[in-house]
């Protein structure tokens, strides 16, 4: 009978391999992140949060599926058409989500119980339906940070500090740019120049610097602005000015006076920014942002090589909550990803100057002391240090081995001289120096080491 | 113009408050996580993480969606028919993910470069498409750990004792216990009892705990077991022994010699895990994992009074790489989700005990000082410790309630005083002490602290 199972074990067995084939795939644009590459979203992952919490952002979660229709609200058919959908076995149109704010909106308006300002971020999945390229995948990951409630130039400096307070926790400082404008002030500027759709304006402005400067001074006549204004209107897209000297650029611009709230704003922020991060932030009046929810602050950063594109953007949105649930929530927040983010630090070279961090392996020339090496390796774990043991019966050679592939900083041997005389052989692999302690001094010596390294003795 | 836009807008956002009530809603069985409740799961996902780096575990990241019939080859239809699948717009047969073990598999076979033993875990969503209840949605986390690689007694108690590792680190020690035992032994003893289907066997074993007993001895007999043997059977199946005495019991119920390879490790098993964690681990042959591909040891986590579902589950699955891609590869790994662990950290009060941490509140009564502000809060964030401004126009009594609300432990006040004589007040919150101090005496300060907290100078 035994066999018979055996038999049929088997035969199943190479029915699937016949399935395996096919399923053994991975699905086209999905990634299979392997430890080696899983470092750079901890690491963005680990100073985003760090950085949001000191902030006073908190954490929220959502779900990763959503009815397809609280995307046509926001963003019409063009995200829509991206969208990862399809219709569920109750016959609902679904979708994997795309991007946090309709949820993070939703989520907001259907809690009236939340004393403002409401300051959440998160860091999740997202899916679009693309075709995969360099820096684009149909999965990637996303932070988010949103501030709701009061609407002030403190509020706007909050939150485009925090983005730079987040680059600069993860090295970027001087390597890359915060461009911003304010989309209010540019609706002006347009109607000025005799310039009122909107809605085609900026997402044209928005690809200025990838179109063809012929092009788009024909594109901008075409709109409405009168061709004697359409070369001046073109070198101010150009310029890109330390933000502390806005106030000038816009007075040779835009009539406004000193009770002139959006520009009084937008000079004011321009001020506050350089307190988050100096030598970071410039003004730059192509900056517009394709998308066409945006209301006041618009803001992208950049590589400084311009290599890459953009890190990070945002801008505030103070329209969507009513769009959304009837309710006016002045609102501003950024998203950033994490497949460009990884490019730029890889490039930079940001990623493998991890210092390397103490690691023990446990190594024994025969498995009976195994109970020891286990005592001693949860006391090295406890408070977070790792600590590797032989798991299977090798020779002290291939256990050495293992302990230089982990990267292992300190190397203690349990043998049977050691265990005879209850002591173990400690040997420091970056200098090469060893010890012998006896067993109870040295795990006297793990216990009483606070979260400390621990030192390796100094006799 | 102007007005015509702003006219169009208006009746766009009537068209949409149509859509806004359909659009609105979560999807049914999705949570949506808001900050108070999202504490858990950082906890769960900083201690697992911790804990795997702590015994040398590598952190992979697994595409969320895959080719529906990579779940067809491990589980047959009945997961398959729980799994939140869909037809994509290439008219493939997709699924959003409904456990890792799978998609590890196929990471592992997809690579022949990695040298042994692989240790991988991994925290990330799955889905399932079942009636939600209690305990059940149709997203949640799960924690996956697995060693593939060496098959040894060594191994399988690494693997173990991380699960008691983690658990203890969260606080459950003492308030839980791990269940194991071991599928080829009692293979053994249902072959040796007349009993050889055991892909019925098992299920029914599975679900002994939850059976009328004279139901569960009627099945059992309608298997093969011999009458005369139920009811001994069943006595075996309702003791609970501590690990250490495995040994003795699997004297009395089975035959076997030095030899014997099975037995034997398990014995040594036995006598490992308790220097994991002591009256943790506990013999119980009732527990065998329903499902088909377990090979060896199996292991279950529950909280100590009984009340909730299993708190994680594993086990060894060495036959399942070969099913998928015809290497044979021993495996052995547990998953823990974050829906009961949460139930179960909650009901003991391990969630709300957390210690008060060290938070500024920088208040001022007048907007003019924010730059002041954001400076003293940069260095202040800069290692990490929560600061948040006053960013709207807001009175001081205001301000103070709010910096109550956030779990403010230290107050620092920028006044017109203040700034006039470059100095701050600082105001120790919790103890109601208050001081006034330098401007640069306290930057220094902050930047002279290392990552401690911020003390409140003791004079």
């Amino acid at each position: 009978m035994p066999q018979c199972i055996e038999l049929e074990r088997r035969i199943v067995y190479f029915i699937m391999m016949h399935y395996a084939s096919v399923a053994l795939e991975r699905v086209r644009g999905f990634r299979d992140i392997y430890p080696e590459e899983s470092e750079p979203r901890k690491l963005i992952f680990s100073v985003s949060e760090r950085s949001s919490e000191a902030f006073g952002f908190k954490k929220i979660e959502m779900p990763s599926v959503e009815l397809l229709d609280l995307y046509r609200i926001k963003s019409g058919d063009e995200l829509v058409s991206q969208c990862f959908s399809f219709e569920d076995k109750g016959g609902r149109q679904l979708t994997l989500t795309p991007e946090a704010t309709p949820t993070v909106v939703r989520m907001l308006t259907a809690r009236k119980d939340l004393s403002r300002p409401v300051k959440w971020y998160s860091f999740q999945k997202y899916w679009r339906y693309e075709e995969p390229q360099a820096g684009r995948q149909r999965e990637f990951y996303q932070f988010n940070a949103d501030i709701f409630g009061p609407s002030s130039a403190e509020v706007d400096a909050e939150v485009i500090g925090l983005a730079s307070f987040i680059l600069n926790g993860l090295g970027l400082k001087g390597h890359y740019r915060i461009l911003l404008n304010d989309r209010s002030i540019m609706e002006r500027i347009l109607r000025e120049n005799g310039i009122n759709d909107f809605q085609k304006a900026f997402p044209l402005i928005d690809k200025f610097k990838k179109t063809d400067r012929d092009q788009f001074e024909r594109d901008l006549s075409q709109l409405g602005m009168h061709e004697s204004r359409v070369r001046k209107f073109c070198d101010l897209l150009e310029r890109e000015t330390p933000v502390e000297e806005a106030a000038e650029v816009l007075r040779a611009v835009i009539r406004y006076d000193e009770d002139d709230e959006e520009v009084r704003r937008f000079i004011k922020l321009s001020k506050l920014l350089p307190a988050y991060s100096s030598d970071t932030f410039f003004f730059d009046m192509s900056t517009v942002r394709g998308l066409a929810y945006y209301t006041g602050v618009v803001f992208e950063a950049f590589d400084i090589e311009g290599r890459f594109r953009s890190i990070l953007g945002g801008g505030r949105y103070d329209s969507l909550a009513e769009l959304y649930a009837g309710q006016s929530v002045p609102a501003i927040g950024f998203g950033m990803g994490d497949v460009i983010l990884e490019l730029v630090l890889r490039q930079l070279g940001l990623l493998s100057g991890k210092r390397r961090e103490q690691r023990f392996y446990i190594a024994s020339p025969d498995m009976s002391y195994y109970t020891s090496a286990v005592e001693i390796a949860t006391q090295i774990r406890s408070d977070g240090i790792p600590a590797s043991l032989n798991i299977s019966d090798r020779n002290m050679g291939a256990q050495l081995k293992e302990a230089n592939k982990e990267g292992a900083t300190d190397l203690i041997v349990l043998g049977k001289q050691e265990l005879d005389n209850h002591t173990v052989t400690w040997k420091h692999l970056v200098t090469g120096k060893q010890t012998v302690l006896r067993l109870d001094e040295f795990l006297d010596l793990l216990k009483n080491r606070g979260n400390q390294d621990i030192a390796f003795p100094s006799n």
